[in-house]
């Protein structure tokens, strides 16, 4: 709760057209883009400046008040509901981009950006952002920071967290500091830059960041690899890269998640098909046009059914929008619609499909399968009801066997979508006891009070491993 | 000191032939490539396998021993220099290359493997890990990633940090973590790992670590731009670069430096000009030709006064082989050589060029400066004689103006070569107060004890900013 008091001291700060706590304006930030989780702020600050969230959060800390960075609440982690209350600081009004440097190829920029808004103004100058979430459209800088965002070009590119040069924070003490800076080699002391990305607004927030922009591939083209058989879409993906082709986009969508897209996006795809590969190469010209023949005949030779190269760009960003909008067709299916994001290394896709159709016929539930296969990183999608609690207890019992699975074929319980809420409890699993010690050990440290958005990333109970048989 | 009954207990974990402490042993291992560093060890053990490395760090938490990890001991920032005694723990019998991915692209290795040997591995394979610091023929990859080192190709390619996916490492309570994996992507918690790379060994004992490798590269060339105006040659970088152009190499040698190379490489290197840049670019054949030639008009149009092409790998070869011997052929000249890694935005490579020829007459010392262009990251050097105390304080003067102006210019104090004991008094000009304390809540956190190579990054006392007029 937030006295009358420590209000006015908040106001004065931000004035009061930037401090809100009617009930629908707590109600809107209750909640952020995961189903199943809500939880009512005591106030929302929207801040203008560094100074303003610095003289923020030394307040939080005195009063040991909980503080959740938010930007437009894309995550799929539960990363920015308020689950303990408190505030959220709420980044709108410091979205902008500071500066282009064309010599050093960097943007800075405040964490309230819009993604694509950035990513439009870097390609106005012929530059190049790769991270692409598919939220783009309407997630912030911030948000893709905090959460390391990934997207369908991490294959080749990387996530957000490769693209980050330096970072202004403000500490859980009010402090500010600067980490890196617009340099290629920095080692001066412990690597902060890359520990606050990703690290879910639990350690600092973020208000400003230097990004790396690369020089813009002069081309690109697109394909669709049809298969009949779900395995063989799978298996290709490592073959593509096992004979050294690193394309820029390599994704997976099994048939039903066809169906729903197209159905959604009406662009012609294939629903006849058990799985469509979406393929892209980017690059100089003649690399370009090497690279996709070769990637045609792996294709072939792994049994695909038949290979349609895009004939226009046109052509090719409608079926990038339709993959992108994957989510948003799923979630037209059923009230709840719950998204995973196990991930596994590239040789172990096609073990991870089949084990992903055998769980769900093992537990009866309909899981569509899509996402960035060149990553390893696949969503596992199910369609359902949450006030369905037999089936979601069933959905639940799934995606714990999926997670189990996934870190047994060597890999993750979150490629891109984080820990947040959702996972926490899951955490264990994939670090050992020990591993969080070390985690939880430079959480206190930074943040003894456990303002910085308390709940997130640790758990107050871990899962059972052992997943009892039903 | 080690008590005998310590020594057995030691003994008793790795056996009496891994147990050193006779004099000439500890003579052996109380210095590093760092000039003007020694302090003797109490010991030192080498480890055979992670278990001991458990049991060793776990008797040295209780009896509050340092422990100084050590692979070949080329780092030249005093990292691995025993300053406070203790146990050197030197990774000699843990320099296996485990496996070799060719599906998920990965190698994974044992701390204690000479990089060069692990290079040749992948690239038998046709496979490619790009970092490649100047010590690669002795480094080992343990020590590579203790201290992030760079290397020649780190403008296109990123440092060490970018090709590490995952650790395995022994915590200062003994703990044995895992981070990461065989994985593009992946977001379960804080980034440990690559907080790992790059700490000295002031947070944990690395004991395993799996690398990125990427496909090799078709083709390479290599040219030297010839300049008799030293800032042109350093203006030439910039421009390349917002041309949209990223070479793998770009590497800048001044005339003394040039003079010294070829005194020692006797390769033909031209000595009667102010700079060269040594150009590279990989890739695909006709990519690589396309952005030599464009490289090659840049550097006219920027007054090089001749561009030559290596007409075959083996004089290419030649060529890196000389600037890589650089260091060692500056050795030559003098007893004490101190070579320095300030590093600036590239956009600044031209004005702190100049300015590190104004703070040499300024100082009445003779600074030759080489190093990686491209990424900003220079190695003023000089040869002088640390017997000779009055020239070494106007040395060290020198070096405090180029840390200053590094930093005035958007710069860091290391680029590449750590922090250790050696620019420990200086980090603080680059991070701020704050900054020192965010780091210094990590140390504290993970190893209360200090027992991790202690006496490195955190100075007892930082220098002065103001450097006084001499």
């Amino acid at each position: 709760m937030i006295s009358e008091r420590l209000k006015k001291q908040f106001i004065h700060i931000v004035g009061s057209e930037n401090y809100l706590d009617s009930k629908a304006e707590k109600l809107v930030y209750s909640y952020d883009a995961t189903p199943n989780y809500q939880a009512m702020p005591d106030a929302i600050i929207v801040p203008r400046n560094t100074e303003e969230v610095s003289q923020i959060v030394r307040l939080c800390n005195e009063h040991k008040i909980p503080l959740v960075p938010r930007g437009s609440g894309t995550n799929l982690c539960a990363g920015t509901c308020p689950t303990e209350g408190g505030i959220v600081l709420l980044f709108t009004r410091m979205n902008k981009l500071l500066e282009l440097d064309e010599e050093n190829l960097t943007a800075t920029v405040q964490p309230g950006l819009v993604t694509l808004d950035m990513i439009q103004a870097v390609e106005a100058k012929g530059l190049f952002y790769p991270p692409d979430p598919s939220s783009m459209k309407i997630s912030t800088i911030g948000g893709n920071i905090n959460e390391n965002s990934g997207g369908l070009r991490g294959l080749k590119y990387g996530v957000t967290r490769d693209y980050v040069l330096a970072l202004e924070a403000v500490m859980p003490n009010g402090d500010v500091i600067r980490t890196g800076g617009k340099l290629a080699k920095d080692v001066a002391g412990y690597d902060l830059t890359r520990l606050f990305v990703g690290s879910e607004g639990t350690l600092c927030i973020i208000t400003e960041a230097t990004l790396k922009l690369v020089p813009m591939p002069e081309t690109k083209q697109t394909m669709l690899a049809l298969y009949q058989d779900i395995e063989a879409a799978a298996k290709t993906v490592s073959t593509i890269i096992s004979n050294k082709i690193i394309p820029a986009t390599l994704e997976f969508l099994d048939q039903p998640t066809l169906e729903v897209v197209e159905d959604f996006a009406k662009i012609g795809l294939p629903t006849d098909v058990q799985a469509v590969l979406l393929i892209e190469q980017d690059g100089p010209l003649e690399v370009v046009a090497r690279d996709m023949q070769k990637i045609q005949e792996i294709c072939l030779a792994e049994r695909a059914v038949s290979v349609q190269v895009a004939q226009s760009e046109l052509e090719a960003e409608a079926l990038r929008t339709a993959r992108r909008s994957a989510l948003s067709a799923l979630a037209r299916l059923k009230p709840t619609t719950i998204l995973e994001d196990a991930t596994v290394p590239r040789s172990e896709v096609a073990a991870m499909v089949k084990a992903i159709n055998e769980i769900a016929i093992k537990h009866q539930v309909k899981i569509c399968t899509f996402g960035h296969a060149g990553d390893g990183n696949l969503h596992p999608t199910v369609a359902t009801d949450a006030r369905d609690h037999e089936e979601m207890e069933r959905v639940e019992a799934a995606f714990e066997d999926i997670f189990a699975k996934a870190i047994e074929l060597g890999g993750t319980i979150t490629g891109e979508h984080g820990v947040g809420m959702m996972k926490a409890p899951y955490l264990e699993w994939k670090l050992g006891a020990e591993g969080i010690a070390a985690m939880k050990a430079i959480k206190l440290a930074f943040d003894p009070n456990n303002i910085m958005n308390p709940g997130k990333v640790f758990a107050k109970e871990s899962r059972k491993r052992v997943v009892v048989s039903r």
